[in-house]
């Protein structure tokens, strides 16, 4: 059994709002950059950018929610799990689950839809992205 | 009646992402700018910075989600209608729903709870505000 | 004699970092907020998404320097100054001199080279482009 | 001779605009976490955000002046090397040269000031820090 897909973060001062916690406008774009980061880890080193730009795989985002748990601070890194939840035809359903020193602070779900880049067109999961994806899939 | 409240928000090239329009990362602290301004509004000028420092009231967020109903580009400004849903004893619920040339480009739902803010403890919502709040709410 | 281009920005509680001020990574994104609105202001609408996109011309950044003379925060609205110093025959050289309730924050100058932006091959300044920034220049 | 410190940033996505590259108004905050890290290098884990809060030790930029030299794309990590160039009575200065794949994209100059954080009253650099910096300084 694989290990977890864990991504590090260094929260900062700058992420940082008055009440001395990372901001909540910032925190939807840390998940992002984790499950960005699992594409990256999954697919050879390919991100959005190489999906999009040399697979011509775009996989757009058409839902997010979050739960916040606990404040995020600069006191400990964030480690970012991330998994593949469900794979449905054209569409992609991640978790995110967000920890500094072993508390949850933030948790989400993340549904893709699928696409043709350069048509801004709804399409299939690829055959090599599926076959990646689903012996990773964690049904809730 | 009252009219809606609309924040207006210029889209620019720094928001978009290589697909050309506003990347998904983005979106959520729009959103949180129009929440923000619309206790501006409501409040006299007062945003989450005055409400925080001048009258020790925070008001974080616990949950949020988000769908993505079309594309936000740089061709039209983003307006932002927000409305509270509900006013609960030590939480209040937004909607935020963002169009751009009459289009739906995304709406979300917003939990924030009221603290006392220099101690970070839950409190309920203090009564000026409840009275601000009670006439605008619009249930779900 | 034209009156000086401002251009307004509302800075909020998601700007400030711990110290209840703006954090200083957000201030050349908000110098950059107003150069591209000088540029919709100065062609019919036009910033960089349209210059680059229905124009072809790109004008990326190979400088900016920045003096921070008082701290930024939401109690006042920030007012963006921007002007263009100099016109070479390849790069446009704008000035910003940001205030607070007349009290000037962080001023700069930034240099930008005009491109062919689908080549990303340096071009002499547009002549449509020239004619209108000429008449703007004050000189250093 | 100590090998130099070098801070490295995941460029993605979301950092691009448009015509693929990271985005002018992303690059400066780059920076800052940069040079954040190397205080948190030579600190003992001490950030921007424990120098203020727990040392009350405020850092505030004066300054801060970049050149662009080659674009900063997300298909290399970027590698910001960081390091003092001057250590005044009040001030430090620090430089950062950007590099991917062995290419200067960027680098820059910044000034800080020393200022006791709870009064955000300028001081002279503390004894402590001034011995950690100063065998770190490489002149202009």
């Amino acid at each position: 059994m694989r290990p977890p897909f864990v991504h590090e973060i260094r929260v900062t001062w700058g992420d940082c709002d008055p009440a001395k916690i990372a901001y909540t406008g910032r925190l939807p774009a840390m998940a992002l950059d984790a499950i960005n980061a699992w594409w990256e880890e999954h697919l050879g080193g390919d991100g959005w950018f190489q999906l999009e730009l040399d697979r011509n795989v775009g996989t757009p985002f058409v839902h997010l929610s979050l739960d916040f748990r606990s404040p995020v601070t600069p006191r400990h890194r964030l480690h970012c799990e991330v998994w593949p939840q469900h794979l449905g035809d054209k569409s992609i359903t991640f978790r995110v689950a967000a920890r500094q020193d072993d508390v949850l602070c933030f948790e989400g779900t993340f549904v893709c839809v699928f696409t043709i880049a350069d048509q801004f067109k709804s399409q299939s999961a690829p055959a090599d992205i599926r076959a990646v994806v689903e012996p990773l899939i964690r049904p809730a």
